[in-house]
């Protein structure tokens, strides 16, 4: 059993996790919230988004809290970016890096974004074109790479193919996303399997959700093929606000922990991230979904 | 990857779930709810344990809970029996088989059980004579396999020694427990693997913890494993009443989920698993930790 000696954990909390919240954070919650993530050693942080606040009103404003956060050294401070238009957003924003989207179905990338799979990369097309201009890595986000909502199961070739031109396009690292949380640990393996028969190892992230549970098993999986970056999100955001206890990212908390337990480094204070996950759950007036975090509280 | 084609899920929701409830549930609420559980498929339950009520009241009165269940042909009706006494209150209660209890760590039996590992194999020794003498099987839990809150880290080597004496000694089966839920999958790996260079692997089941989080991925290695028999609790039961969301046993509607998914076969209905949860947790007056639940009520 081959595990990497290091992993580099890419906080989407205040991003990903938060860009669905009804009752948003004020611009000064969220630059509090990275701030706090950073001092807990977060290299990369997903700080916001440069979409219509018309579309994701949790995420406007993502410029100011770009301007009020410290910047450490080191640290990678990055948004996501859907077009042209957001990406002058996010350089005037002096972000470290951007981030792009592709999905891996066609009806999830219709239906979340309005254009074929085909169409997102035309779209993406001068954003690659003035990112590198800029000097700005990008990275690229695939979706649906284990099932979509609306066609069920992904074809792991597909999943391959799309990795492979995201790579081609000049992302520097591929992060596979599942989406809605149904892949499991085999699923996981015959994804990467094909991925990496055209893809190097070290250009890709795995992005679970904890839907069903699966999130950390799925983990192991991957850092078993020589996965060595992992996304998740802080007191696991990004869980439906409707459902209590329904979860969407794997909890960053729970997530360090586990590495830790496998003898893994992350570099990342795990108190640090527990006092912060508590913190920003309270901010949203609920509890942090972080095992740990609740496990601790009872010693 | 090699997973088992069939996997027999223990129900120890009733007794392991139960038992450290201070607001205890009425016997007919426990009649309700292992009745519940046998109709939604589950071939083994733990009803009940044949303790002092002076040291675990919400296990007083098993024997009514015993006289007043259904039984279902091929049901199997456990208790779990510490001493000779326990065992004459399990047969007149007419159980179908009994669960015995040793601990892997010489600290954690002393603080728990008041004996050493030695002494309590001593303790059981008539408790064995006379089972066998009723034709009664007898189920092993081994507890503390990964890990002791006294001692920390426990010696796959020990733990393979005393599962081999708990067959030898007439144990049919040996469920290997990680009771404070600190296995991660290379330990699971590990332990498994100097048990089975003693004991047959069908001879072994795994009882997870879901403390921090791991149950599923410490499942998924043991499956792998060649191991067919997992233990769980109806809604997660066996959390610490005082820490919301701090989570003991592995949940078996997850569980259940979880083998779904990987295509193996458990005979239960997960409707049913997941009615009977929402059912029970109302009862205790709390929420399911079933994250299945909680996804499928938002969809």
């Amino acid at each position: 059993m081959h595990l990497p000696n290091d992993v580099r954990v890419v906080e989407v909390g205040p991003r990903d996790g938060l860009q669905n919240e009804k009752d948003p954070l004020s611009v000064e919650q969220r630059v509090q919230l990275v701030n706090a993530l950073a001092r807990a050693g977060v290299s990369s942080v997903e700080v916001g988004s440069f979409v219509s606040p018309k579309w994701v009103p949790a995420m406007a404003a993502s410029d100011e809290v770009f301007r009020k956060i410290e910047r450490r050294p080191g640290t990678v401070y990055s948004a996501l970016v859907p077009n042209e238009r957001g990406l002058e957003g996010a350089l005037e924003s002096n972000v470290s890096e951007i981030a792009v989207f592709i999905s891996a179905s066609e009806s999830f990338s219709k239906r979340n974004i309005n254009c074929s799979i085909e169409e997102s990369f035309e779209r993406l097309k001068p954003v690659f074109d003035k990112a590198f201009k800029a000097s700005i890595p990008v990275r690229g986000y695939l979706s649906c790479v284990a099932g979509c909502p609306y066609e069920g199961a992904i074809s792991p070739a597909v999943v391959a193919e799309l990795s492979r031109r995201l790579v081609e396009t000049g992302c520097y690292e591929v992060s596979l996303g599942d989406t809605i949380g149904v892949a499991t640990p085999p699923v996981v393996a015959d994804v990467l399997d094909q991925v990496f028969s055209v893809v190097k190892v070290s250009k890709v992230a795995v992005h679970f959700h904890d839907t069903y549970g699966y999130a950390l098993a799925n983990v192991f999986q991957a850092l078993q093929h020589g996965v060595s970056v992992v996304d998740s999100a802080i007191a696991g955001l990004g869980g439906c606000p409707y459902a209590r206890g329904a979860s969407g990212n794997l909890c960053t908390e729970d997530l360090v922990h586990f590495l830790q337990d496998l003898g893994i480094n992350t570099g990342l204070d795990l108190d640090g991230l527990m006092a912060t996950g508590n913190w920003v759950s309270e901010q949203l007036g609920r509890r942090s979904l972080a095992k740990v975090s609740a496990a601790r509280a009872r010693e």
